[in-house]
Protein backbone atom coordinates (compact mmCIF):
# COMPACT_ATOMS: atom_id res chain seq x y z
CA UNK A 1 0.00 0.00 0.00
CA UNK A 2 1.03 3.59 -0.68
CA UNK A 3 -0.31 6.48 0.85
CA UNK A 4 -0.37 10.03 -0.82
CA UNK A 5 -0.70 13.53 0.90
CA UNK A 6 -2.36 15.72 -1.95
CA UNK A 7 -2.97 19.36 -1.36
CA UNK A 8 -5.56 20.90 -3.05
CA UNK A 9 -3.55 24.44 -4.11
CA UNK A 10 -6.98 25.64 -5.93
CA UNK A 11 -10.06 23.90 -6.41
CA UNK A 12 -8.48 21.74 -9.37
CA UNK A 13 -5.08 21.72 -9.08
CA UNK A 14 -2.73 20.46 -6.67
CA UNK A 15 0.41 18.72 -5.36
CA UNK A 16 0.91 15.07 -4.03
CA UNK A 17 3.73 14.16 -2.09
CA UNK A 18 4.49 9.71 -1.14
CA UNK A 19 4.33 9.76 3.04
CA UNK A 20 6.66 6.81 4.56
CA UNK A 21 4.33 7.65 7.73
CA UNK A 22 1.89 10.26 9.36
CA UNK A 23 4.42 11.46 11.98
CA UNK A 24 1.10 13.36 14.16
CA UNK A 25 -2.13 14.74 13.45
CA UNK A 26 -4.09 16.65 15.74
CA UNK A 27 -6.68 19.53 15.67
CA UNK A 28 -5.35 22.30 18.11
CA UNK A 29 -6.85 25.10 18.90
CA UNK A 30 -6.65 27.05 16.17
CA UNK A 31 -5.97 24.74 13.20
CA UNK A 32 -5.67 20.49 12.13
CA UNK A 33 -1.66 20.33 12.70
CA UNK A 34 -0.72 17.14 10.35
CA UNK A 35 3.42 16.24 10.33
CA UNK A 36 4.10 13.67 7.78
CA UNK A 37 7.43 12.21 6.72
CA UNK A 38 7.41 12.28 3.22
CA UNK A 39 10.03 10.69 0.75
CA UNK A 40 10.81 13.77 -1.74
CA UNK A 41 10.87 16.58 1.16
CA UNK A 42 11.81 14.52 3.87
CA UNK A 43 9.30 15.88 7.40
CA UNK A 44 6.71 18.19 6.03
CA UNK A 45 4.43 20.70 8.42
CA UNK A 46 0.60 21.24 7.12
CA UNK A 47 -1.26 23.24 8.69
CA UNK A 48 -5.26 22.91 7.43
CA UNK A 49 -4.31 20.80 4.21
CA UNK A 50 -1.59 23.38 3.35
CA UNK A 51 2.15 22.91 3.41
CA UNK A 52 3.72 25.02 5.66
CA UNK A 53 7.47 23.56 5.10
CA UNK A 54 9.27 20.22 4.53
CA UNK A 55 12.79 19.51 5.67
CA UNK A 56 14.20 19.45 2.19
CA UNK A 57 12.78 23.29 0.56
CA UNK A 58 12.53 25.12 3.99
CA UNK A 59 15.93 27.08 3.44
CA UNK A 60 14.25 28.94 0.36
CA UNK A 61 11.29 30.41 2.77
CA UNK A 62 13.25 31.28 5.95
CA UNK A 63 16.04 32.59 4.24
CA UNK A 64 14.40 35.06 1.97
CA UNK A 65 11.95 36.75 4.67
CA UNK A 66 14.78 37.18 6.86
CA UNK A 67 17.94 38.25 4.88
CA UNK A 68 16.12 40.61 2.61
CA UNK A 69 14.97 43.03 5.16
CA UNK A 70 17.96 42.14 7.94
CA UNK A 71 20.37 43.39 5.03
CA UNK A 72 18.53 46.49 4.17
CA UNK A 73 17.88 47.75 7.45
CA UNK A 74 21.75 49.14 8.46
CA UNK A 75 21.78 47.65 11.88
CA UNK A 76 18.66 45.87 13.02
CA UNK A 77 18.54 45.13 16.70
CA UNK A 78 15.20 43.83 18.26
CA UNK A 79 13.27 41.65 15.68
CA UNK A 80 9.79 40.78 15.52
CA UNK A 81 8.40 37.51 13.97
CA UNK A 82 4.52 36.96 13.69
CA UNK A 83 3.61 33.32 13.41
CA UNK A 84 6.54 31.59 12.07
CA UNK A 85 6.41 28.83 15.34
CA UNK A 86 8.57 25.86 13.15
CA UNK A 87 10.98 28.22 14.08
CA UNK A 88 12.83 28.77 10.23
CA UNK A 89 12.88 32.36 10.12
CA UNK A 90 14.35 32.79 13.89
CA UNK A 91 17.41 30.87 12.82
CA UNK A 92 18.22 32.85 10.05
CA UNK A 93 17.76 36.23 12.00
CA UNK A 94 20.12 34.97 14.51
CA UNK A 95 22.70 34.55 11.74
CA UNK A 96 23.00 38.53 11.85
CA UNK A 97 25.40 39.26 14.38
CA UNK A 98 23.88 43.37 15.09
CA UNK A 99 20.50 41.09 16.28
CA UNK A 100 20.41 41.36 20.03
CA UNK A 101 16.96 40.01 20.27
CA UNK A 102 14.18 38.01 18.36
CA UNK A 103 10.80 38.10 19.66
CA UNK A 104 8.38 35.09 17.97
CA UNK A 105 4.44 35.38 18.85
CA UNK A 106 2.87 32.15 17.59
CA UNK A 107 -0.80 31.55 18.45
CA UNK A 108 -0.49 28.04 18.09
CA UNK A 109 1.75 26.44 20.51
CA UNK A 110 1.30 23.16 19.02
CA UNK A 111 3.12 24.31 15.67
CA UNK A 112 6.09 25.06 18.04
CA UNK A 113 6.21 21.45 20.21
CA UNK A 114 5.63 19.61 17.02
CA UNK A 115 8.17 21.58 14.97
CA UNK A 116 10.64 21.35 18.26
CA UNK A 117 9.97 17.54 17.53
CA UNK A 118 10.23 16.63 14.27
CA UNK A 119 11.89 19.25 13.00
CA UNK A 120 14.80 20.15 15.02
CA UNK A 121 17.02 21.12 12.26
CA UNK A 122 14.44 23.98 11.65
CA UNK A 123 13.21 25.04 15.12
CA UNK A 124 16.65 24.62 17.70
CA UNK A 125 17.68 27.76 17.29
CA UNK A 126 14.41 28.60 19.35
CA UNK A 127 16.11 27.87 22.28
CA UNK A 128 19.09 30.34 21.55
CA UNK A 129 19.18 33.40 24.38
CA UNK A 130 18.58 35.83 22.09
CA UNK A 131 15.40 34.78 21.12
CA UNK A 132 12.12 35.17 23.21
CA UNK A 133 8.79 33.06 22.63
CA UNK A 134 5.39 34.01 23.32
CA UNK A 135 2.47 32.00 22.34
CA UNK A 136 0.04 35.37 21.89
CA UNK A 137 -2.03 36.19 19.17
CA UNK A 138 0.27 38.53 17.00
CA UNK A 139 -2.52 40.92 16.10
CA UNK A 140 -2.75 42.05 19.50
CA UNK A 141 0.89 42.06 20.25
CA UNK A 142 1.14 44.63 17.50
CA UNK A 143 -1.52 46.57 18.62
CA UNK A 144 0.32 47.23 21.89
CA UNK A 145 3.40 47.64 20.60
CA UNK A 146 4.65 51.06 19.90
CA UNK A 147 8.48 52.57 18.65
CA UNK A 148 9.67 49.02 19.31
CA UNK A 149 11.26 46.81 16.59
CA UNK A 150 13.67 46.98 13.66
CA UNK A 151 12.23 44.95 11.46
CA UNK A 152 8.97 43.27 11.59
CA UNK A 153 8.10 39.88 9.67
CA UNK A 154 5.02 38.37 9.10
CA UNK A 155 5.42 34.57 8.79
CA UNK A 156 1.71 33.56 8.41
CA UNK A 157 -0.69 30.61 6.99
CA UNK A 158 -3.09 32.10 4.11
CA UNK A 159 -5.92 34.73 4.69
CA UNK A 160 -7.81 31.76 6.29
CA UNK A 161 -8.60 30.77 9.84
CA UNK A 162 -6.10 32.34 12.54
CA UNK A 163 -4.35 34.39 10.27
CA UNK A 164 -7.28 36.16 8.46
CA UNK A 165 -6.75 39.57 10.89
CA UNK A 166 -3.24 39.61 9.26
CA UNK A 167 -3.65 40.77 6.01
CA UNK A 168 -5.72 43.70 7.46
CA UNK A 169 -5.03 47.51 6.45
CA UNK A 170 -5.29 48.07 10.45
CA UNK A 171 -2.70 45.23 11.11
CA UNK A 172 -0.65 47.31 8.48
CA UNK A 173 -1.20 50.36 10.46
CA UNK A 174 -0.34 48.80 13.94
CA UNK A 175 2.82 47.91 12.24
CA UNK A 176 4.27 50.77 11.37
CA UNK A 177 3.33 51.90 14.99
CA UNK A 178 4.94 49.20 16.24
CA UNK A 179 8.06 50.17 14.04
CA UNK A 180 10.87 52.60 15.46
CA UNK A 181 11.29 55.22 12.76
CA UNK A 182 13.05 53.70 10.60
CA UNK A 183 11.84 50.35 10.77
CA UNK A 184 10.89 47.55 8.02
CA UNK A 185 8.27 45.21 7.75
CA UNK A 186 7.72 42.17 5.14
CA UNK A 187 5.21 39.40 5.31
CA UNK A 188 4.63 36.64 2.80
CA UNK A 189 1.84 37.65 0.43
CA UNK A 190 0.90 34.11 -1.60
CA UNK A 191 1.49 33.18 -5.27
CA UNK A 192 0.74 35.56 -8.44
CA UNK A 193 -0.84 32.65 -10.54
CA UNK A 194 -3.92 31.86 -8.26
CA UNK A 195 -3.61 34.65 -5.96
CA UNK A 196 -3.55 38.37 -8.02
CA UNK A 197 -5.89 39.65 -6.68
CA UNK A 198 -4.55 39.36 -2.72
CA UNK A 199 -1.33 40.53 -4.19
CA UNK A 200 -2.57 43.81 -5.54
CA UNK A 201 -4.70 44.59 -2.48
CA UNK A 202 -1.88 43.52 -0.07
CA UNK A 203 0.68 46.04 -1.89
CA UNK A 204 -1.65 48.80 -2.31
CA UNK A 205 -3.09 48.28 1.11
CA UNK A 206 1.01 48.58 2.51
CA UNK A 207 1.66 51.43 0.35
CA UNK A 208 -0.82 53.74 1.78
CA UNK A 209 1.15 53.09 5.16
CA UNK A 210 5.11 52.69 3.72
CA UNK A 211 6.85 55.35 2.08
CA UNK A 212 8.74 52.36 0.46
CA UNK A 213 6.44 49.59 -0.51
CA UNK A 214 8.18 46.78 -2.79
CA UNK A 215 7.55 43.30 -3.64
CA UNK A 216 9.80 40.35 -4.42
CA UNK A 217 9.77 36.28 -5.37
CA UNK A 218 11.50 33.22 -4.51
CA UNK A 219 10.90 29.80 -5.73
CA UNK A 220 9.15 27.65 -3.29
CA UNK A 221 8.36 24.16 -4.84
CA UNK A 222 5.77 22.78 -2.31
CA UNK A 223 4.26 26.28 -2.27
CA UNK A 224 1.56 26.96 -5.12
CA UNK A 225 2.65 27.49 -8.12
CA UNK A 226 6.30 27.13 -7.12
CA UNK A 227 6.44 31.44 -7.23
CA UNK A 228 6.22 33.01 -4.06
CA UNK A 229 5.74 36.68 -3.20
CA UNK A 230 7.18 38.77 -0.59
CA UNK A 231 5.63 42.16 -0.01
CA UNK A 232 8.27 44.57 1.93
CA UNK A 233 6.95 48.34 3.90
CA UNK A 234 10.04 50.24 4.63
CA UNK A 235 9.89 53.69 6.39
CA UNK A 236 13.33 55.11 4.93
CA UNK A 237 15.59 52.27 3.61
CA UNK A 238 15.39 51.02 0.35
CA UNK A 239 16.08 47.15 -0.34
CA UNK A 240 17.41 48.16 -3.58
CA UNK A 241 19.72 50.63 -2.44
CA UNK A 242 21.51 48.32 -0.04
CA UNK A 243 25.25 49.48 -0.35
CA UNK A 244 27.70 46.64 -1.09
CA UNK A 245 29.66 46.42 1.88
CA UNK A 246 26.30 46.07 4.14
CA UNK A 247 26.38 42.28 2.73
CA UNK A 248 27.64 39.89 5.37
CA UNK A 249 29.17 37.00 5.17
CA UNK A 250 27.18 34.02 6.09
CA UNK A 251 26.32 30.35 5.22
CA UNK A 252 22.75 30.21 2.88
CA UNK A 253 21.48 28.10 0.14
CA UNK A 254 19.14 30.54 -1.75
CA UNK A 255 19.67 33.96 -0.68
CA UNK A 256 23.16 35.76 -2.39
CA UNK A 257 23.83 39.45 -2.72
CA UNK A 258 23.01 39.11 -6.32
CA UNK A 259 20.05 37.71 -5.62
CA UNK A 260 18.91 40.27 -2.97
CA UNK A 261 18.93 42.44 -6.08
CA UNK A 262 17.57 40.08 -8.58
CA UNK A 263 14.59 39.13 -6.37
CA UNK A 264 12.31 42.75 -7.10
CA UNK A 265 12.82 41.99 -10.83
CA UNK A 266 9.39 40.91 -11.36
CA UNK A 267 7.63 39.09 -13.92
CA UNK A 268 5.46 41.54 -16.28
CA UNK A 269 2.28 40.18 -14.86
CA UNK A 270 3.39 40.50 -11.29
CA UNK A 271 4.71 43.65 -11.95
CA UNK A 272 1.43 44.78 -13.28
CA UNK A 273 0.12 43.84 -9.90
CA UNK A 274 1.48 46.69 -8.18
CA UNK A 275 0.59 49.26 -10.44
CA UNK B 1 -17.11 11.68 -11.37
CA UNK B 2 -13.93 13.87 -11.40
CA UNK B 3 -11.06 12.91 -13.57
CA UNK B 4 -7.81 14.50 -12.83
CA UNK B 5 -4.21 13.95 -14.45
CA UNK B 6 -1.52 13.46 -12.74
CA UNK B 7 2.21 13.60 -13.55
CA UNK B 8 4.86 11.87 -11.10
CA UNK B 9 7.69 14.24 -11.75
CA UNK B 10 9.57 12.08 -9.34
CA UNK B 11 8.93 8.45 -7.74
CA UNK B 12 7.65 10.40 -4.66
CA UNK B 13 6.04 13.57 -6.05
CA UNK B 14 3.85 15.23 -8.44
CA UNK B 15 1.01 17.44 -9.58
CA UNK B 16 -2.31 16.69 -10.04
CA UNK B 17 -5.05 18.85 -12.37
CA UNK B 18 -8.52 17.96 -13.03
CA UNK B 19 -9.50 17.36 -16.37
CA UNK B 20 -12.69 18.88 -18.51
CA UNK B 21 -12.33 16.52 -21.03
CA UNK B 22 -9.90 14.13 -22.90
CA UNK B 23 -9.65 15.65 -26.00
CA UNK B 24 -7.04 13.57 -27.69
CA UNK B 25 -4.93 10.60 -27.28
CA UNK B 26 -2.34 8.47 -29.38
CA UNK B 27 0.79 6.65 -29.21
CA UNK B 28 2.69 8.48 -32.31
CA UNK B 29 5.57 6.87 -33.71
CA UNK B 30 7.81 8.67 -30.74
CA UNK B 31 6.10 9.26 -28.01
CA UNK B 32 2.78 8.73 -26.39
CA UNK B 33 0.86 11.86 -26.88
CA UNK B 34 -2.57 13.56 -24.58
CA UNK B 35 -4.24 16.73 -24.68
CA UNK B 36 -6.35 17.43 -21.73
CA UNK B 37 -8.49 20.38 -21.14
CA UNK B 38 -8.00 21.07 -17.86
CA UNK B 39 -10.04 23.45 -15.05
CA UNK B 40 -6.97 25.21 -13.80
CA UNK B 41 -4.71 25.76 -17.05
CA UNK B 42 -7.05 25.15 -20.29
CA UNK B 43 -5.38 22.82 -22.90
CA UNK B 44 -2.77 21.09 -21.99
CA UNK B 45 -0.04 18.98 -24.39
CA UNK B 46 1.06 15.74 -22.33
CA UNK B 47 4.31 13.80 -24.33
CA UNK B 48 5.13 10.46 -22.60
CA UNK B 49 2.81 11.54 -18.93
CA UNK B 50 4.96 14.79 -19.20
CA UNK B 51 3.41 18.05 -19.17
CA UNK B 52 4.30 19.95 -22.12
CA UNK B 53 2.61 23.23 -22.51
CA UNK B 54 -0.50 24.78 -21.10
CA UNK B 55 -2.85 27.80 -22.24
CA UNK B 56 -2.61 29.48 -19.26
CA UNK B 57 1.63 28.94 -18.26
CA UNK B 58 2.97 28.63 -21.64
CA UNK B 59 4.17 32.17 -21.85
CA UNK B 60 6.63 32.08 -19.58
CA UNK B 61 8.68 29.60 -21.23
CA UNK B 62 8.30 30.50 -24.85
CA UNK B 63 9.68 33.87 -24.03
CA UNK B 64 12.45 33.30 -21.87
CA UNK B 65 13.78 30.48 -24.38
CA UNK B 66 13.40 33.00 -27.02
CA UNK B 67 14.02 36.25 -26.17
CA UNK B 68 16.92 36.42 -23.60
CA UNK B 69 18.88 35.02 -26.73
CA UNK B 70 17.74 37.48 -29.05
CA UNK B 71 18.22 40.69 -27.19
CA UNK B 72 21.71 38.91 -26.63
CA UNK B 73 22.24 38.72 -30.08
CA UNK B 74 23.01 42.16 -31.63
CA UNK B 75 20.91 41.50 -34.63
CA UNK B 76 19.78 37.70 -35.03
CA UNK B 77 18.25 37.12 -38.80
CA UNK B 78 18.24 33.06 -39.20
CA UNK B 79 16.79 31.12 -36.16
CA UNK B 80 16.85 27.23 -35.91
CA UNK B 81 14.37 26.28 -33.37
CA UNK B 82 14.79 21.85 -32.48
CA UNK B 83 11.89 20.48 -31.21
CA UNK B 84 9.43 23.05 -29.92
CA UNK B 85 6.71 21.34 -31.64
CA UNK B 86 3.62 23.49 -30.25
CA UNK B 87 5.05 26.30 -31.76
CA UNK B 88 5.24 29.05 -29.08
CA UNK B 89 9.02 29.45 -29.15
CA UNK B 90 8.55 29.97 -33.00
CA UNK B 91 5.78 32.49 -32.08
CA UNK B 92 7.90 34.39 -29.71
CA UNK B 93 11.07 34.60 -32.25
CA UNK B 94 8.76 36.06 -34.56
CA UNK B 95 8.76 39.43 -32.66
CA UNK B 96 11.77 40.40 -32.98
CA UNK B 97 12.03 42.32 -36.67
CA UNK B 98 15.70 41.75 -37.25
CA UNK B 99 14.22 37.71 -37.60
CA UNK B 100 14.28 36.88 -41.65
CA UNK B 101 14.02 33.34 -41.32
CA UNK B 102 12.82 30.88 -38.23
CA UNK B 103 13.57 26.97 -39.25
CA UNK B 104 11.57 24.38 -36.96
CA UNK B 105 12.72 20.92 -36.65
CA UNK B 106 10.33 18.60 -35.32
CA UNK B 107 10.55 15.23 -35.20
CA UNK B 108 6.85 13.88 -34.38
CA UNK B 109 4.63 15.43 -36.94
CA UNK B 110 1.62 15.04 -34.62
CA UNK B 111 3.05 17.65 -31.77
CA UNK B 112 2.53 20.09 -34.64
CA UNK B 113 -0.51 18.71 -35.65
CA UNK B 114 -2.39 18.81 -32.50
CA UNK B 115 -1.14 21.82 -31.38
CA UNK B 116 -2.35 23.53 -34.34
CA UNK B 117 -5.46 22.06 -33.72
CA UNK B 118 -6.07 22.37 -29.86
CA UNK B 119 -3.23 25.42 -29.20
CA UNK B 120 -4.26 27.51 -32.06
CA UNK B 121 -3.02 30.69 -29.70
CA UNK B 122 0.38 29.03 -29.38
CA UNK B 123 0.64 27.11 -32.81
CA UNK B 124 -0.67 29.73 -35.22
CA UNK B 125 2.40 31.37 -35.92
CA UNK B 126 3.83 28.58 -37.31
CA UNK B 127 2.48 29.37 -41.08
CA UNK B 128 3.83 32.77 -40.87
CA UNK B 129 6.03 33.20 -44.33
CA UNK B 130 9.42 33.28 -42.81
CA UNK B 131 8.87 29.69 -40.95
CA UNK B 132 9.80 26.84 -42.18
CA UNK B 133 8.60 23.88 -40.68
CA UNK B 134 10.83 19.79 -41.17
CA UNK B 135 9.18 16.90 -39.96
CA UNK B 136 12.72 15.71 -38.71
CA UNK B 137 15.32 14.64 -36.50
CA UNK B 138 16.59 17.37 -34.85
CA UNK B 139 20.04 15.82 -33.90
CA UNK B 140 20.62 14.68 -38.49
CA UNK B 141 19.58 18.35 -38.81
CA UNK B 142 22.45 20.15 -36.47
CA UNK B 143 25.21 17.56 -38.20
CA UNK B 144 24.26 18.35 -41.55
CA UNK B 145 24.05 22.21 -40.85
CA UNK B 146 27.70 24.50 -41.18
CA UNK B 147 27.74 27.94 -40.56
CA UNK B 148 24.40 29.04 -40.92
CA UNK B 149 22.46 29.91 -37.87
CA UNK B 150 22.84 32.90 -35.56
CA UNK B 151 20.98 31.57 -33.25
CA UNK B 152 19.75 28.01 -32.24
CA UNK B 153 17.15 27.07 -29.81
CA UNK B 154 16.49 23.25 -28.01
CA UNK B 155 12.98 23.24 -27.22
CA UNK B 156 13.13 19.44 -26.24
CA UNK B 157 11.17 17.07 -24.12
CA UNK B 158 13.27 15.60 -21.12
CA UNK B 159 16.46 13.59 -21.77
CA UNK B 160 14.03 10.14 -22.24
CA UNK B 161 12.45 8.99 -25.38
CA UNK B 162 13.52 10.92 -28.76
CA UNK B 163 15.30 13.72 -26.91
CA UNK B 164 18.25 11.62 -25.17
CA UNK B 165 20.54 12.68 -28.19
CA UNK B 166 20.14 16.10 -27.68
CA UNK B 167 21.61 16.50 -24.36
CA UNK B 168 24.81 15.20 -25.32
CA UNK B 169 28.27 16.50 -25.69
CA UNK B 170 28.57 15.58 -29.58
CA UNK B 171 25.09 17.38 -30.11
CA UNK B 172 26.44 20.60 -28.67
CA UNK B 173 29.70 20.38 -30.77
CA UNK B 174 27.56 19.89 -33.94
CA UNK B 175 25.40 22.97 -32.47
CA UNK B 176 28.66 25.06 -32.54
CA UNK B 177 29.16 24.29 -36.14
CA UNK B 178 25.83 24.85 -37.03
CA UNK B 179 26.21 28.40 -35.47
CA UNK B 180 27.63 31.44 -37.47
CA UNK B 181 31.28 32.86 -35.97
CA UNK B 182 29.26 35.11 -33.33
CA UNK B 183 26.17 32.35 -32.81
CA UNK B 184 24.14 31.83 -29.64
CA UNK B 185 22.93 28.05 -28.57
CA UNK B 186 20.05 28.31 -25.87
CA UNK B 187 18.31 24.15 -24.18
CA UNK B 188 16.11 23.93 -21.76
CA UNK B 189 17.64 22.24 -19.10
CA UNK B 190 15.30 20.73 -16.07
CA UNK B 191 15.20 22.02 -12.94
CA UNK B 192 17.49 21.71 -10.00
CA UNK B 193 15.80 20.31 -7.05
CA UNK B 194 15.26 16.96 -8.64
CA UNK B 195 17.95 17.10 -11.70
CA UNK B 196 20.81 18.93 -9.98
CA UNK B 197 23.25 16.55 -11.70
CA UNK B 198 21.65 17.03 -15.40
CA UNK B 199 22.00 20.03 -15.39
CA UNK B 200 26.01 20.29 -13.94
CA UNK B 201 26.72 17.61 -16.50
CA UNK B 202 25.28 19.63 -19.36
CA UNK B 203 26.48 23.14 -18.43
CA UNK B 204 30.17 21.78 -18.28
CA UNK B 205 29.81 19.76 -21.55
CA UNK B 206 28.93 22.83 -23.09
CA UNK B 207 30.84 25.03 -21.09
CA UNK B 208 34.01 23.31 -23.02
CA UNK B 209 32.60 24.39 -26.00
CA UNK B 210 31.45 27.48 -25.96
CA UNK B 211 33.71 30.51 -24.41
CA UNK B 212 30.69 32.12 -22.31
CA UNK B 213 28.03 29.43 -21.08
CA UNK B 214 25.38 30.86 -18.85
CA UNK B 215 22.57 29.47 -16.79
CA UNK B 216 19.49 31.31 -16.04
CA UNK B 217 16.19 30.10 -14.59
CA UNK B 218 12.12 31.25 -14.63
CA UNK B 219 9.17 30.51 -13.03
CA UNK B 220 6.94 27.40 -14.66
CA UNK B 221 4.61 26.25 -12.47
CA UNK B 222 2.97 22.98 -14.78
CA UNK B 223 6.72 22.14 -14.51
CA UNK B 224 8.96 20.49 -11.44
CA UNK B 225 9.08 22.32 -8.80
CA UNK B 226 8.48 25.47 -10.42
CA UNK B 227 12.03 26.29 -11.24
CA UNK B 228 13.58 25.56 -14.50
CA UNK B 229 16.79 26.47 -15.91
CA UNK B 230 18.12 27.26 -19.45
CA UNK B 231 21.97 26.80 -20.15
CA UNK B 232 23.18 29.34 -22.78
CA UNK B 233 26.04 29.04 -25.08
CA UNK B 234 27.67 31.75 -26.97
CA UNK B 235 30.44 32.20 -29.00
CA UNK B 236 31.21 36.47 -28.34
CA UNK B 237 28.09 37.71 -27.20
CA UNK B 238 27.54 37.94 -23.40
CA UNK B 239 24.16 38.23 -22.39
CA UNK B 240 25.05 39.87 -18.97
CA UNK B 241 26.65 42.55 -21.19
CA UNK B 242 23.23 43.37 -23.65
CA UNK B 243 23.31 47.57 -24.16
CA UNK B 244 20.32 49.60 -23.07
CA UNK B 245 19.50 50.23 -26.32
CA UNK B 246 19.14 46.85 -27.47
CA UNK B 247 16.29 46.11 -25.89
CA UNK B 248 12.82 46.11 -27.96
CA UNK B 249 9.78 47.36 -27.35
CA UNK B 250 7.64 44.01 -27.18
CA UNK B 251 4.31 42.78 -25.56
CA UNK B 252 4.99 39.92 -23.05
CA UNK B 253 3.70 38.45 -20.43
CA UNK B 254 7.15 37.87 -18.32
CA UNK B 255 9.97 39.00 -20.05
CA UNK B 256 11.12 42.55 -19.03
CA UNK B 257 14.32 44.01 -20.16
CA UNK B 258 15.10 43.89 -16.27
CA UNK B 259 14.41 40.18 -15.42
CA UNK B 260 16.74 39.58 -18.71
CA UNK B 261 19.74 40.00 -15.98
CA UNK B 262 18.09 39.16 -12.55
CA UNK B 263 17.29 35.80 -14.59
CA UNK B 264 20.98 35.06 -14.22
CA UNK B 265 21.23 35.62 -10.92
CA UNK B 266 20.78 31.81 -9.30
CA UNK B 267 19.82 30.82 -6.33
CA UNK B 268 22.87 30.01 -4.28
CA UNK B 269 22.35 25.81 -4.35
CA UNK B 270 21.77 26.12 -8.46
CA UNK B 271 25.19 28.54 -9.09
CA UNK B 272 26.80 25.72 -6.71
CA UNK B 273 25.90 23.50 -9.86
CA UNK B 274 28.17 25.58 -12.62
CA UNK B 275 31.38 25.42 -10.58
Amino acid sequence: MSLWFTEKQTDSFGITAKIKQTLHTEQTDFQKLDMYETEEWGNMLVLDDMVMTTKKDEFVYHEMVAHVPLHTHPSPKKILVVGGGDGGVIREVLKHPSVEKAVLVEIDGKVIEYSKKYLPEIAGKLEDPRVEVKVDDGFMHIAQSENEYDVIMVDSTEPVGPAVNLFSKGFYAGISKALKADGIFVAQTDNPWFKADLIHQVYHDVKEIFPITRLYTANIPTYPSGLWTFTMGSKIHDPLKVKEERFQEMETKYYTKELHHAAFALPKFVKDLTE
